[in-house]
Parts: C-alpha cells; sequence; structure tokens
C-alpha cells in the first residue's frame, strides 16, 4: 500500500535495527484518514470473504480495525490485555508474550462476542515475532470460529512470524512488509 | 442522542446500581456505525469550534476519537496508561484512578504530539467521577493547550465528575446522561 510505505518513509523513526517508531500515525498520534484507507484496503484483500466479526487486540488495532468493520459492516471485538472488574467469567483467554513491552499478558475476550458461527478476520498494527496473532488465532480457535485470515498494517518481514504462520496455511496480507532497518533505513519487500 | 439512548436500553447491562455494561458495542465489541454516528454528533456539538487535536485515553475512547477526527479532519491522541519501551522520555504524565478497575495508572502522551497550538477536543466513553477527564485536562494544561471541551459517550450523572468539571467552567457534552441505575433500570436525564 504506497500511502502506507510513503507515510513510515517521512514519519518512521528507525530507532535500531529492529525497532521501528510510527508513533505520529498509528501508535499513538492517529491519521484518522489514513486509518480509513487502510480499514478499505483489508476490505478490498478480502473482498472474497464474507466475514461476520473483526478481531484485534488492544490498543492500536482499535482504529484500523474500527474503520475495516465500518467498511465491510462487520463488528468488531477487541481482545483486552487484562481483566476488568465488568469483564469477568465466560472469557477465552491466551497468553502473549510482548517482546517491545518485555512482558507476558493474558488476553481475554467474553464468550458472548465470538462463536463457531463467526467467520473472522483478524487485525493488528504490527507483526514481528507473532506472538500477538498466535494468541488471538488461539482464542478463534477456542471458540471453534473460522479464521478467513490475517491483516496487518507493517509486517516486520526479517523477523519471523509471519513465515511460521504462513507455513501454518494461514493468509496474512500485510500492507506494508519491512524487509531491513538497518543503518537507519526502512527497506521494504517487492 | 436517541440512537445511543436505544442502544443502551437495548444492549446494556445493568450490573448495580452504579455499574452499566456496554460491552456489545462500545468496551468490548464494537459497532462501527455507531461509532460513526457518534463522531458525527460530537463533531456537530462542537461545530463552532476548531479543534486542531482529539485526545483521549486507551483503549474504550479510541474508537469514537477516531471517527470524529476523521469527521472534522483532525489527528487523534491517545493517553498511553503506561509506558512501553518505545514510549520514553519527552512525556507529559497525569495519574489516573480508576474506580472500575480499582488501581492508580499513570497516564502519558509525547511531548511530540501536544503544544501550546492545539485546540483540544477531549473524548472519553465514560464520565463518572471524572478521574480520566481530570488526567487529561491536566496533560493538555501541562502543555499548555486549549481545551475547547469534553466529549462523552455516556455519563452517568448520578456520579459528581461531571458536576465538578462544569463547576470549574469545562464545557462537556454527554450524548447519553445516566440520571439512575436503580432497581436494574436505566433513567435518563431530559
Amino acid at each position: 500500500m504506497q500511502l502506507l510505505k510513503d507515510k513510515i518513509i517521512k514519519e518512521g523513526k528507525v530507532l535500531s535495527d529492529t525497532v521501528l517508531k510510527v508513533d505520529s500515525f498509528l501508535n499513538h498520534q492517529i491519521d484518522p484518514l489514513l486509518m480509513k484507507e487502510i480499514g478499505e484496503e483489508f476490505a478490498n484483500r478480502y473482498s472474497n470473504e464474507v466475514i461476520t466479526k473483526v478481531l484485534t487486540i488492544e490498543s492500536s488495532g482499535i482504529a484500523p480495525a474500527t474503520m475495516l468493520g465500518l467498511t465491510i459492516g462487520a463488528p468488531v471485538v477487541f481482545a483486552r490485555k487484562r481483566k476488568s472488574l465488568t469483564l469477568s467469567g465466560n472469557l477465552y483467554s491466551s497468553n502473549v508474550h510482548s517482546f517491545t513491552k518485555n512482558e507476558t499478558s493474558e488476553i481475554s475476550v467474553s464468550k458472548d462476542f465470538l462463536s463457531e458461527d463467526d467467520n473472522v478476520l483478524i487485525i493488528d498494527d504490527f507483526l514481528a515475532n507473532g506472538e500477538a496473532v498466535k494468541g488471538l488465532l488461539d482464542i478463534a480457535e477456542q471458540a471453534g470460529a473460522n479464521v478467513v485470515g490475517v491483516g496487518i498494517v507493517i509486517e516486520k518481514g526479517f523477523q519471523q512470524g509471519g513465515m511460521l504462520l504462513r507455513e501454518q496455511g494461514v493468509r496474512i496480507e500485510s500492507l506494508a512488509n519491512i524487509k531491513s532497518l538497518a543503518n537507519g533505513q526502512v527497506e521494504f519487500f517487492d
């Protein structure tokens, strides 16, 4: 997705060979118009599928997932990273390790909002080691839901998550796939 | 906002005299079309103001804030509840106590995305004791930004946050203002 790649080149900050900061439009400040374009692009790539539910994880997945949901007319469910007092019992849960934050969180989705009748598209902001996507796939599997695929805003293609998931037969559509962050430069695949 | 009130009556679950669960469309599952209508309603109510930035807090504020940002063409910044490794230094911070979760979090916004040049509209999903809004007002004040007002999806008008903030001269627009949750029934003001 050229618009997104241009934005990454213009505003992304390469903090190391593995860390790209896109806080100005995706992870802290949000560019709503770009999120709308991203939602429409996910909808285009999965236009051959009937999607009944968009599944994401708080917090940075929510904006692109909601724009996708608006485009295709499907509700969005975001997995919570910790249990609140009003989200109790009746949960699907899975453990997700974040290498960025260096911590393991339990993520949860209420059984009220995901079932064996659902055709699910999983959305997340980044794919690196694939931990978050694996947790969401695990939750969808617990629900007996069918996962049509995964939509990722920015894949770090130089890390293994995407490769391992594709080897397992998971369809992954990344809107920008990064080949390298070496020497402070963003290089994309394609 | 009648559409929202109807949704609350239809899908909201009154768990106690003070707790209303709206997990089916706002806090866990998200209704994207309703969020779009909510964003447009906030834009209407503040149509007399020039807003340069929408300020909210993760996670449930993100969807309505992003739809507002899309409507008025302004970027959204969501305050983070904990520091990640890529969000460090150069921060405005404030402490927020959540009575629902019974914990105090430090919320933070990067100084890169809020300044004295900004006209800010603060958005949040719920207003009860006003703790989150007070934290966001504190952060806007640290930035020297001008706050034009606050937009709340659901105000618990039977709690004191809204009254105390309005007494301090803060403009608050709530799209649904709840008078009582007694006897398992939702009663609105107006």
